[in-house]
C-alpha cells in the first residue's frame, strides 16, 4: 500500500517527527522530559503539528498517565505564550474558584457575589456547557446587556469597583490549553485526571488568585464518577497546584443527582437570584456553604466555620449578596431590570411529569435530565448551534422525598425541541422504591490544608 | 473557554460520537463489541469520522490492547467493502509471504521465483520503503518498463503463465486496512502488536492463499526489536490466522544488522539476481532457504525438509528461478534487457569506508545503515518524494569477520544526497572489538503447525 498522509493539518517535518518519537515512547512506557512536552504544546498553540498527531498524543498520555514532573511540564506547558493576570493591583487577596460541572449547578452564581459580598473580591474565568453539563457563560447570556466576557485589562478595574468579576476563560491567558481542550473535548480525551488537572490548574495559576476552592464533582453527573477517581483527581489538583504556588482548599461534592431543583440558562439564573434573595435551597445551598466559607478561610486562615457562616448568613439576609451580583450585572453592561423575573427569558410551554405510583424517590439520573434540557433546546448537540435559553427542566422532588402517584416530579419548560425524547429521559431518570432512602450528603468531604 | 472545532475533516454527529465514546470506553477497560469496531471502521472510510478523532481511537487501542475477539473483529473491519481474489482457478495451491521488513532484505525478491519455479504458484503483494527500512516496490521500480501494480483482474492469469505475481497491495482489497495504516503510519501508532497483526493478517485473507509464510524480524533494525516482543507478534498472527482459516507457518530472523550485503533499490535487485543464479550469500541465503522450504511445505505437509532443500537447490542450480523471474518480469511489462546489470540503475560516484583499527566486527546497526541508503537518495523522507533507484550501500563484511586495518568495510553508492552524514552514520554503524564474536543465527526460530 502506498501511504497517503491524511489531510487535515499543515505539519513541519521535524515538529511531526518529535510528536510521533514522543506518542511511541510514551506508550513503550518511557518519562516524557519537560522541554519535549513544553515543546510538543507550544508546536501544536503554532499548527507545527497537525491536529490528528496531536489527537494520538494527548491519547496516549491520557492511557499511560503521567509523573509529577510531567504533569508540572505540561501545566506550564499551557501557559507558555500567555499572559498572566496582575491582581496585585486589587486592595487585599482575591479568591478564585472552580467547579468540575454537573447538571443544575449554579454554584458558582451564588457563591462568587456572597464571598464578594463579605468584602473579599472573587475573580472567577468561567466555560460554557459541554455535553449534559451546563455551562456558567451559557446561563450568564441569559442576561440581556451583559458582556459575559470583558477584556483583561477589565478585570482589575471591576474587581476594585463591584467586588467580582464573572468572565469567559480568555485564550490569551493559556494558549496550550484553550488548544488541546477544544481536540480532546472531541476525542474522547477528556475523562483523564492529569489532564483534567493540567487544563485546571494551567487556568488557575494564570488568574493567580491568593486563595482557591476546587469544587470536585462525583456520581453519575460527573465527569469523574467514580468516588475514588474523582478523589485522586483532587489529591492531584491541590498537589499540582501546591507546586504552582497556589492556595488551594477542595471539596469533593455529590453529582449523583441533579444539584439544584433547576437545570437550564435562565432556569437556572432564577434560582440563583433566589438564593441570593435568601433561599436556602436543600442540597444546593449545603454546598454554597460550604464553598462559601472555604472561600472565605483561603484568605483568613484564623477565621473558624462558625464565624464565616455568620458572615455569609448576614449577606444574605441583609440582601448584600444580591446588591453585588446586581451591581456586577450592571458594571458589565447589563440594566439592573434586566434581572427582574419577567425580564429573563422564559419558555412558553409547559410540560408535567407525574409519579405513576406511590412510593419514595430513589434516584434523579442526572445525566438523563441533563440531556432532556439539552433536547429542549438549553444545550449545544453541535458547536455554533444557538440556544434557547428559556427552556430547560424544573424538578420539583429530590432523591428521598416520598411522593403519592400523580404528585408532580418535574415540568419540562421548551418552546421547542424534541419534547418527546426530553420527556422520556426525565421519566426514566426518576427511580421510586417501596422503602425510604437517606439522601446521599452533598458535601461529601473537605480538603483543609494539612488534611489532604 | 470556547470550545472550537478543530479543523481536518468533516464529521457526522453519530459516527463522531460513537468514536470517542468507544475512545473513552476502552481506555476505562472496556471490550469493545465486533459491530462498534466494525462500525467505527468503515466510518473512518467512508469520512465520517475525522482524521484525529480516529488518531485518537488507534492510539487508545495501541496502548490498551485488543482482546482474541477485538482482534479478530478489527481485522475482519479492515476488509469490509473490499474484493477478495479468487484464487481457486488456478491449478493447484498457491503460496503466500509475508515479512515484516527491515535493512537489506531481499527475502520476496528471491524466495517468490524459487518456490514458484518449484512448480508452486506464489501470489505476493507487496509494499513501499518505510522510515529506514527498504520496500520491495520501491526496489522494483528500477526494473525499467516493469508495471510494479497490475490490475486485481490480471493476477490469476499471470499467475497461471508464469507461476508468480509481486504486484502493489491494491486498496481495493483491504480498504479499512488502506485507511489506517496511512494514518498510523504518521502518529506513532505503527508498532502496536494487535495493529500490526490485523493489518498484515487482514491482507493475507483477502489475497486467500493456501499457505502463508509470515517472516518476523527481531532485533535493533525490525520494527518491532525485542525478541519477547518479536515472538508475541508471530504468536498473534498465527492464532490470527487460524481464525481466518489461513494455512500459516512462521520464522523468526535476525534483523540485528543488515540481513544481505545490498542496501538500496537497484543493488538489491542486482544481489538478488545473483543469489537466483546461484550465489548463496551468508545470511540472507539462510533465511530465503528456511522461508522457500516452509512455503513449500505449507502446501505439501508430507515434504520433508530435505526433499524441499534438494527441490530448492535443483531450482537455483538448473537456472530455473533466475529464468521464472526473467519470464515474471516481461509478463509484467519489462523488456528481459532491463535485468542485465549494466541496464539496471547505477550510482556513478562511490566512497569507501575502511575500518580505522584492526580487530572483529562486533556489531553493525542496521537503523544507521538504512538512514545512510535514505539519505543518499534511496529512500524518502517525505510522502512523494522521488527515489534515486542506483543509490544504496554496500556491506564488505558481516558481523563476526576479522578485519584489518585499512580494509573495506563498505562502499557509499550515490549521485548526490547528503553523503558527509551518510558516511558518518556507516562510520559509526559498525563496531570494531578485540576478540572475535559469533554472528547471530539468521533463522532464529521456526514456528511449524502444532509447534506454535
Amino acid at each position: 500500500m502506498s501511504p497517503v498522509p491524511p489531510a487535515g493539518g499543515l505539519s513541519d517535518t521535524a515538529a511531526s517527527g518529535r510528536v510521533i518519537g514522543s506518542t511511541t515512547r510514551k506508550r513503550a512506557g518511557a518519562v516524557l522530559d519537560s522541554g519535549e512536552i513544553e515543546g510538543i504544546v507550544t508546536d501544536y498553540v503554532h499548527g507545527r503539528i497537525p491536529d490528528y498527531q496531536m489527537a494520538a498524543w494527548l491519547a496516549t498520555v491520557a492511557c499511560r498517565g503521567l509523573s509529577t514532573a510531567e504533569l508540572a511540564a505540561l501545566t506550564r506547558a499551557h501557559t507558555i505564550g500567555g499572559g498572566r493576570l496582575d491582581l496585585s493591583r486589587v486592595d487585599g487577596p482575591v479568591v478564585d474558584k472552580h467547579s468540575t460541572g454537573g447538571v443544575g449547578d449554579t454554584t458558582t452564581l451564588i457563591v462568587v457575589p456572597v464571598v464578594a459580598a463579605c468584602g473579599v473580591p472573587v475573580a472567577k474565568m468561567t466555560g460554557r456547557a459541554l455535553g449534559f453539563t451546563g455551562g456558567t457563560l451559557d446561563k450568564l447570556e441569559s442576561i440581556k446587556g451583559l458582556r459575559t466576557t470583558i477584556p483583561i485589562e477589565e478585570i482589575v478595574p471591576t474587581l476594585t469597583s463591584v467586588g467580582m468579576v464573572l468572565t469567559g476563560q480568555s485564550a490569551d491567558l493559556t494558549p496550550g490549553d484553550g488548544a488541546t481542550y477544544a481536540l480532546r473535548d472531541v476525542t474522547g480525551t477528556v475523562e483523564s485526571i492529569p489532564l483534567i488537572a493540567a487544563s485546571i490548574i494551567s487556568k488557575k495559576s494564570a488568574v493567580g488568585a491568593d486563595g482557591l476552592v476546587l469544587d470536585v464533582k462525583t456520581g453519575a453527573g460527573a465527569l469523574i464518577t467514580e468516588q475514588d477517581r474523582a478523589t485522586e483527581l483532587v489529591r492531584t489538583m491541590l498537589g499540582l497546584a501546591a507546586e504552582f504556588g497556589l492556595n488551594a482548599r477542595a471539596v469533593l461534592s455529590d453529582m449523583s443527582q441533579p444539584l439544584g431543583p433547576a437545570v437550564g440558562n435562565a432556569l437556572e439564573i432564577r434560582q440563583a437570584l433566589a438564593v441570593l434573595r435568601g433561599e436556602r435551597v436543600p442540597g444546593l445551598w449545603d454546598l454554597c456553604a460550604a464553598v462559601c466559607r472555604l472561600m472565605l478561610q483561603s484568605v483568613d486562615a484564623a477565621l473558624t466555620d462558625k464565624q464565616a457562616m455568620a458572615r455569609i448568613d448576614r449577606v444574605l439576609d441583609e440582601g448584600t449578596a444580591y446588591e453585588t451580583f446586581v451591581r456586577w450585572a450592571v458594571a458589565q453592561g447589563a440594566d439592573a431590570a434586566a434581572l427582574e423575573a419577567e425580564r429573563l427569558p422564559s419558555a412558553g410551554r409547559r410540560l408535567t411529569i407525574t409519579a405513576p405510583e406511590s412510593g419514595w424517590v430513589t434516584a434523579i439520573e442526572p445525566r438523563s435530565v441533563g440531556n432532556a434540557s439539552l433536547l429542549l433546546g438549553a444545550g449545544r448537540l453541535t458547536y455554533d448551534a444557538p440556544l434557547d435559553h428559556g427552556a430547560g427542566v424544573l424538578l420539583r422532588r429530590r432523591v428521598g422525598d416520598r411522593v403519592d402517584q400523580g404528585d408532580v416530579l418535574a415540568e419540562l419548560c421548551y418552546d421547542g425541541g424534541d419534547v418527546a425524547a426530553a420527556r422520556s429521559l426525565v421519566e426514566s431518570a426518576f427511580r421510586l422504591g417501596d422503602t425510604a432512602v437517606d439522601a446521599p450528603a452533598t458535601v461529601q468531604r473537605v480538603f483543609e490544608p494539612g488534611a489532604a
